[in-house]
């Protein structure tokens, strides 16, 4: 069985439609999704990037894009209570609990983000809690255990691994070596795991082997 | 009758998969489109933003997706000679074609950068001569003419306006005041064409107000 590894950051709206999206698209092609958080603005520091929010135009475009695109696919959306805002403690939570919780815990942290839980605000520990508690989980012995030193280390672990995989963005989906950004390649991500990549490894060479006028 | 007004740099995979496909769009919209040369390397300093091409992961990943989405379509693609390069001159060039030869004219420097064209390299002055008498005009007038101040400066406020009207990346498709940006934006465009646009603007401002954490 071939496995989603799902790269995400609470931070992102598309990273929220996407996720809404994979299970079903999983299902579809007999597939799993394993939940890979990362820290999106240590992708963006390590590639020297401004993040879509820190671009006024695009920030603007990107809350269009969204909207349309959750009104288009029936994604229940409300506005986070700020943004950006710090997803540390969330991805932690995400990392230290136990496999079989994690896709309610991320259901949850992002209904408190981007959906419309009653309670929202993932930067705040309570929140972390109480949506943890709605997920089967003890609350205040994950948040504890969030801040422990080695669960710290693994996120960082996971988002350097997640850079040397060649990611730059979330949400991304890995299916071994290859990587699918946003939620406007899921038709590319189901084709591969169908075995029905239409890419010619050899035209791709070709292309990466472009020189830059610089060099010619 | 509605107009798209095509924002687009040669150096641009998706700005020539997108440009394949608008016509057929705006046929079926009953639009027209209108060409708009810019300078990508432009709205990256504006924005203070690195291009795919400087950020090694992401170019790998942007030829593979060009790749695969060319492939899908049925689009012919081709390695340009060298990447990035210098696009001033065929940006010119279309600024100063007249507009009913404009479309050819892009067809063949697109064909001449990423599709099969016999002759590649269009940051050369004899190959955008020659694509432009295959586009019907004169060449040799055409690439004298793109070297003049005013073209110059209708490619720098061309780019300039296109900032101001929310424009961040290539290909963007502007309708009215709208911005559309990509070939994956293309379904979001046809909604509004056809004045069935999902967005719901109370809900937008909502968004577009959130405070950031360094606020609240």
């Amino acid at each position: 069985m071939q496995t989603i590894r799902f790269h995400l950051d609470f931070i992102s709206p598309y990273a929220y439609l996407a996720w809404t999206q994979i299970h079903a698209l999983a299902d579809r092609c007999g597939a799993v999704v394993e939940v890979a958080p990362v820290l999106f603005a240590g992708l963006l520091n390590h590639h020297g990037q401004k993040g879509p929010a820190e671009i006024p135009a695009k920030r603007r475009y990107v809350f269009k894009d969204t909207l349309r695109r959750a009104i288009l696919l029936g994604v229940p959306v409300a506005p986070p209570s700020s943004h950006p805002f710090n997803p540390l403690l969330a991805l932690r939570a995400v990392m230290a609990a136990p496999p079989d919780a994690k896709r309610a815990l991320v259901d949850g942290l992002f209904a408190a983000t981007w959906g419309r839980a009653a309670v929202k605000g993932i930067d705040r520990a309570e929140v972390v809690e109480s949506v943890a508690r709605d997920a089967g989980l003890d609350g205040a012995a994950l948040v504890a255990r969030a801040a422990a030193p080695d669960v710290k280390d693994a996120l960082r672990r996971a988002t350097e691994d997640a850079i040397a995989a060649g990611v730059f963005g979330v949400p991304s989906m890995q299916v071994g070596a290859e990587i699918f950004w946003g939620l406007d390649s899921f038709d590319l991500l189901e084709h591969h795991l169908r075995g029905e990549d239409p890419i010619t490894p050899e035209l791709l060479e070709t292309l990466l082997a472009i020189p830059s006028s610089a060099q010619r």
